[in-house]
């Protein structure tokens, strides 16, 4: 096992009718802005439900957050959250509200004459951000009990993403019955997302590090148990409260604590959703599959394990099993409603040459475990292609 | 899923060599109280590498503290702190020594003229505490991860529990190699506690939280494995860590989340040390099998879940993989060198009756799971008997 700092401070507040204890989260004194998205939150009553709980308080209110959230948006969010006066952030949505609201919030105090767009390309600390607090319906970016945020900017066609211990939720409420609206397709990219945020901590190399492993497969295997019961039967409260309860523990920095990690899967794939605007999910459903291919004998070791404890593969030799691991993970994503070429989605084949391209321009790290570089992504999206 | 809360703001730093980091983790401008017990930790070189660590700044010490803390010396040591003029604790041993230090906190801002044992008696929760961290050196009581402490009362035998936030570490540093040194029994003491601590979040009834269950089963079969090699090779670094990370995963909290709990084998297994002073893990290696008997109809769906998934029972009717369950247990705990009846540690026939007296006059609740009374203790420690 690696030596590892684990420290996450976020309150989860879990469970049906959790949004009324917003009254007891908030600080006091400070009047809140709320944020959120398309207008889902005013139709699926979460929005009434926050309102009346913030009834005797100054708040504000900041619609209008896109999926993919963008810099221009934030940037605008920034000058209004200043010009109210708004001493605290609740993003009410999914992880791209949040993700915004983490990036406004450093934007509210970030020093004067400066583009915040600077945390997204050095690795400087973050020194300062308005406290935040979320009530969460989207189960899948896990970024209600982390640090983490992707911003999308329009003008140059990049997603790109920053970490900070400055912009953890205070407080995520997680209320399961909020999900039961959620279109089918994002369930499902909910699911996807999950699952290849633990795949991303836990498909490397053996660290002797037993209890991450088992922590990770733990979520996976209740991901494919919950995930497809969620789908098939959206008011089932137990499925929605399982797979919002896996998300979560997908991303909270447990299972990564002292192991490798391999986030190719997830940057590839904001290359194609910054260029095509393909949903992160679908994007990772391509990837992983992809990269599971292309580094396997790296990661055999793992892919075996996988496929029997995840899958209960017990048939056939190593060789036959890491290609179960590769087969039975397509063959999910694919019962989840999504393709997992970029032929499936229409994408072109110039996209492996224009990934290829942004990624070494880019010049940043593409994989913790190996020193990948521009051929390994042009193969691992070849290999991705149909 | 039940409702829940999940709120744990300590700052876990694992690895070799992290007390090293100890002057980055402590506030500036405090006088350090260090505490700690019989002096192991002088012979094992961690009290050299603490003070090396605190070289710069004030500090002063107050060994001595014993197996089952006293309240008697917590609260001579509230006194020394006083007059030390101390602002932050650094407990540096075992669970005994931490626990020691959070009734030792608490007791430092307790209000003038009234007795800190207060909060051992009703359920007012701690209004303060002086802030405090932790080296810990004995993976076992999960105390490093918690606010939760067990302290004992010479004067009335009475070993208690509270639990605060307020007396949660700020920081737990865990260097897996200052276990190398432990003797034989205390390591497999606190592999017993852990897998007892995983055992009572666990072992209730099934009310569809999956992924907790199989986050218990992963500590549960991780200790079961990591355990046995840590005690045949003790400076086996990889199994002392995984045996470290097992027991403050096993009561951090996590595990517990939305799901019943049934503590009733430690609520016994303190009376038991408090009369006899038997080691704490060997209580639970009497209690835990009794109980998981006495209770088989109530528990029986986990019981089979538990036989099945941590020990890998295939054969058999549900009927056998419950007798399994507890024979495995017992199997387990005797291979590490701990009784599981009365009469192995030769107590006496009357410890059913007098432990039955005293938690019935306590009228506090003995089992989260049912409402057990003074027939169900008799019933449980006849069935430890022998």
């Amino acid at each position: 096992m690696d030596n590892f700092v684990y420290h996450n401070p976020v309150k989860i507040v879990f469970g049906r009718g959790t949004i009324a204890q917003l009254p007891d989260l908030l600080p006091a004194g400070e009047k809140v802005m709320v944020t959120y998205g398309g207008g889902s939150i005013r139709r699926n009553g979460v929005y009434d439900q926050v309102a009346a709980a913030l009834a005797d308080r100054p708040w504000c209110e900041l619609g209008g957050i896109e999926p993919n959230p963008r810099y221009e948006t934030c940037r605008k969010a920034v000058d209004f959250a200043k010009t109210e006066g708004a001493g605290f952030l609740l993003a009410v949505g999914g992880g791209s509200v949040l993700d915004a609201t983490k990036f406004i919030a450093v934007g509210m105090r970030y020093p004067a004459g400066r583009d915040p767009w600077e945390i997204m390309l050095t690795a400087d600390r973050v020194a300062d951000a308005t406290p935040l607090g979320c009530v969460m319906t989207l189960p899948a970016t896990g970024s209600e009990m982390n640090g983490n945020a992707v911003i999308t900017r329009d003008a140059t066609k990049e997603k790109l993403f920053f970490k900070s211990a400055k912009v953890m939720p205070r407080f995520s409420i997680l209320d399961p019955s909020t999900t039961f609206s959620l279109p089918p397709r994002q369930t499902a990219n909910g699911v996807i997302d999950a699952f290849v945020h633990v795949m991303e901590q836990y498909l490397t190399y053996p660290v002797d590090a037993p209890l991450q492993d088992r922590q990770a497969e733990a979520i996976l295997r209740t991901l494919t148990e919950a995930g497809p019961k969620a789908l098939a039967e959206p008011e089932n409260y137990g499925a929605r409260a399982n797979v919002m309860w896996c998300a979560t523990n997908a991303l909270n920095g447990l299972i990564g604590c002292g192991v490798p990690a391999d986030f190719a899967s997830h940057r590839i794939g904001h290359e194609l959703t910054a260029l095509y605007e393909l949903d992160h999910a679908r994007t990772l459903a391509i990837t992983l599959p992809a990269v599971m291919k292309h580094l396997r004998e790296a990661k055999k070791g793992k892919l075996v394990q996988y496929a029997e404890r995840v899958w209960d593969v017990t048939e056939g030799d190593d060789e036959a099993r890491a290609d179960a691991a590769v087969a039975r993970t397509e063959a999910f994503f694919r019962s989840l409603g999504a393709g997992t070429t970029l032929a499936d989605y229409d994408l072109p084949r110039e996209a492996v040459g224009l990934v290829a391209d942004r990624l070494e321009a880019r010049g940043q790290k593409l994989s913790e475990q190996l020193p990948l570089g521009r051929a390994d992504v042009e193969a691992i999206l070849a290999l991705a292609a149909e």
